[in-house]
Order: C-alpha cells, then structure tokens, then sequence
C-alpha cells in the first residue's frame, strides 16, 4: 500500500470521478499538466490502494469531494509586507477566520463572480494550503506536521468592500462566495514536502507576475499555525487551512488592481503546481432581495 | 411518512443513537424532559421515517450528528440592543462570521474551557438557531422558508479577550473552541414554528434570568438572513446558522459578569426548550507551545 505522492481528484475518459496520484510526464513537474493518475481505491484518510490501474485525467476537480471536507480555515495577515500593504499591524496571533465548503473549487475552475460582487475591489491572493490528515489537539508544533495530509496552491478571492467596509469589521461576505476558493491542482505529500517554508509562491494576472514571494516569509509558519488552531481544538481529517498571502494584492498596489470579467489568474507553489483560474461575472440564479 | 415534530439524536437506554421524534409527556412543552422519541430512520435531509418504535431517551445529543453538518454560520450584533451594549453601530448588513463543526455540541453537554481561555472574560449568548433542510441559492425571502428544516436554541459560548483583542478583530478563535455551541434540544418543525419571530429568547445563569428577549426584536430576520446569506452562496442540507443574541451579555453589564468554573447556563427558545450546559475549566491535553 504504497501512499500517494500527488493526490487529485479527476473525472476520468470514461466519465468516472476517481481520487488518484498523478503521474507526471518525463520532464514535467506542475500537476496541472498531468494527463494520467493511478487510481486511488479506499479511504484518503484511512487505508486506500494507490492500485495499478492508470486512467485518462479529463479534467483535475478540486482535490477533496466536498463530502471528504470538514471545515475551512484561513488565516489573514500572514506575510509581513502584506499586513503593511494592508495598513495592518503584524499580529501578534494568527488571523483567523473561515469560508464555507461551498467556496472550495477545482485548480481549473472559472472563479464566479456574482452580480452583488461585480462592483469592482475584486481581489486575488495566493496561499499555501494545508489539509489535515489525522485528528488532533493540543499538538506541540514539533509533532505539528505529522497530522498533515499534504499541501496544495489555493487562491483567497476576496470582494474588498464586502470583506472590509460591509461586513461590520468580519472579514467572511468578502470572502466566501461559491466557488472563491480554488485550490489544487494536487495535495503534495510530506514525503515530497518535508519543509513547508522554503517554497517559492506566485500570482500571475493574464500573464503578468503580481504576486512573488517565499513561504519563509510567513509570520506564522505551518507547524505554528496547527499548534496554534489545535489548542482547546480539534482538527480533524479533511480541514483545510489557508495560510494567508504576501504581498502584491491588487489592494496594496498604486494605483489598486481590480479583477475584471474575463481575467485569468495563475497561483503557483513550488513543488506543487499551478492552479489557473478564469474570472468569470455571472448573473444571480433568482434577483434576492437585498 | 409523517415529518417530525421535534427531530433530536439520542442515546438510547439500550446504548444505541438514533434520530427520532421526541414524545412530550403530557403538560410538558420542553423537549429537554422528553423521556422517549419515536426512532427515525432514514435521512433526514431527504427521505425518511418517523416509526412506530418508541425507545427511552438516556441523552439527548446534538440534533445533527456531525457527519450530517456542513457549515456553522453565526451572525453578530442582530438586536438592536446587544450592539448598543457591545458600543458597536447596528449594522446595515448581516454581520457573518463562523465556528467550526466541533464546535458543536449537546444540549446537556458541559461546555469545556481549556486553559487559554480560563483567564477571564468567558460570556453567554443565547441564540435562535436554524438549520437549512434542502440545498438553495439567491432565494428571495418570500420562499425563504422553506428551506428551513428547523428551529433550535443554541449558546454562542465566547471570550471576549480571544474575540476582540487577540484576534486581530477577527471574532473566531474566541468563539471556535470545543464544544462552544451547545444547540438543540430539538429541532422543531416549520409546521410547529410558523412565524420564527415571535418567539421569546432567554438565559439563566445559575438560575438567574440575565438575558430575556423576543426574536420579534432581530435586526434581520430568519427570512432576510437565508436571503442575504444565499446570494451567489449555496446554502446546503446541514448548514447551521446562529441568528445573534440579544442584550444581557456578561459584557455588556455593569460590572461586567463573567462565567466561572461550575456556572450552569440555561438557554431558552419558546416553542423548542431548553439547553442546559455546565461550564467545565479543563486541562490541556498536551501543552501546545504559544
């Protein structure tokens, strides 16, 4: 039973959907451009087969079936040039808050943009994502990384004036729309990943880098975060957690840089891969009242 | 196929947990003196059974288990007078924020304060509680609902040093510890519970009544929340949502009042009952680094 070393998720040729461990073309080292996986038979967080059966990648999905997720957590103001571009003192504790499950989406998903957010201060923010493997508390961060299923990129679509001026100071409306968290295109394991915090991580804005920074520069690295989150907590298998973005947001930029219908973003982690997203303003299903 | 009155999971004498119906002997409108329920079987978000087995009720448990939770949302600051006492303005949108599905908990259940938070300022809410029955986006308020499957009263347990000044402004780390939203004791049904906005809301602390209210007094009702809350976000089977406190909070006192070691809270919602939750200062389990 060997453990996978690049899990996705994937609707197959045949019109399956299976978990799987990417294969990567010779030469090749982003997951996004993986045409093959190993299918993954049995329980992602308990005892599955990584079985010798190779099938046809269609299209990645977002890694975890959102029937495998648990609760998402993110974290704000994790990168120092960031909280200074955000006019935000460093914490002094991780910034914690939470999107719904619904945000999540898959590394090549169109990110929707509902009729209520298209009034410009459309943002975007790379992260470095987590998912919890085991259940866990109280974890001293030098066993922090054992209850870590792997990593994945994952873009924190952020409505500004919903995130900071509507929302009565909480941070959620700005962020938890459906489909505002993409994240992928794989969950890279910690054999393949042993230190977190010396990854390269980018955003790219149709083409352009906006966004080049390291995961050494977080504030509050992994091990930290989960020590931190796990006191008088319990993490369980299949949480996910954002752990904030450097600087480069289209907020902190002179003059600010919003997202239009149509762009594309590219979130890149080294190691990992890339995930590419198009902005896509949508209609709203039926008119809410407000 | 009769729908249930008053939906609670239980542990039954007999060792095992089910859904079922709670029976209210005679004269009795509170669930949490339920001493039996007709077992449910099935699935409650979708096709299901109300038997005619009755089994004896040994403890009730948190209505929902959490394998059938998505996502807690809470709304902050929805009277009128619990955001004069908090010195924060009404808020001209939903004030959203989140807790974590471990949050959750029976309404019997002792509230666990884990050594972070046994340092003062621990508080009360008394919340009006509903749970979404079937999967909805951008619904106007006129059909909002029904996608309520029910109504509960809950306790959004909060300290408000971790809430307001360790966070970041953010409120969630002084709101997501273990088992901080004891809710239930039942669900009550839509059939039960017309109109949501007539019910009285109250909190007994030690026996004394410090908070004592009416839903009639929300800044925005259930109807406008799932309206508000589903524009361009799918709300799914499962999610939770916590509809704010009214005044009397610890906080909000003078001199403020905060719970200790061994206060028992009584939360009460007319129509639904009562939870009554013990609160317990624990040890960590490990001694997490700061």
């Amino acid at each position: 039973m060997p453990a996978f070393s690049r899990l996705v998720r994937f609707l197959a040729r045949d019109g399956r959907v299976h978990y799987g461990d990417a294969i990567l073309p010779k030469g090749v080292s982003d997951v996004i451009k993986a045409k093959q996986a190993r299918v993954i038979k049995g329980d992602i967080f308990g005892k599955y087969d990584v079985t010798e059966e190779v099938a046809d990648i269609r299209q990645l999905l977002s890694p975890l079936a959102y029937e495998d997720v648990k609760t998402v957590r993110c974290l704000g103001l994790n990168y120092a040039l960031h909280a200074k571009e955000s006019n935000l003192p460093i914490p002094q504790h991780p910034v914690l808050f939470y999107k719904p499950i619904t945000s999540l989406a898959g590394p090549t998903d169109p990110v929707p943009i509902h009729p209520i957010a298209q009034d410009g201060s459309l943002d975007y923010e790379c992260e470095l994502v987590f998912v919890i493997g085991k259940k866990c508390s109280d974890v001293p961060e030098s066993k922090a990384l054992d209850y870590v299923l792997g990593y994945a990129i994952g873009n924190d679509i952020s409505h500004r004036d919903w995130q900071l001026k509507r929302g009565g100071g909480q941070w959620s409306l700005g962020k938890g729309f459906d489909g505002w968290a993409p994240y992928g295109p794989a969950i890279v394991s910690t054999d393949l990943i042993k230190d977190p915090q010396t990854l390269r991580i980018s955003t790219k804005l149709n083409g352009k880098t906006v966004q080049d920074s390291n995961t050494a520069d977080m504030i509050f690295s992994v091990k930290k975060t989960i020590s931190f989150l796990s006191q008088g907590t319990t993490l369980l298998p299949g949480d996910i957690i954002f752990t904030g973005t450097p600087s480069g947001v289209g907020m902190g930029r002179k003059p600010q840089l919003w997202l239009k219908d149509g762009d594309v973003l590219e979130v890149e982690l080294e190691k990992v891969g890339t995930c590419v997203n198009k902005v896509e303003f949508t209609p709203a299903k039926e008119t809410a009242k407000l």
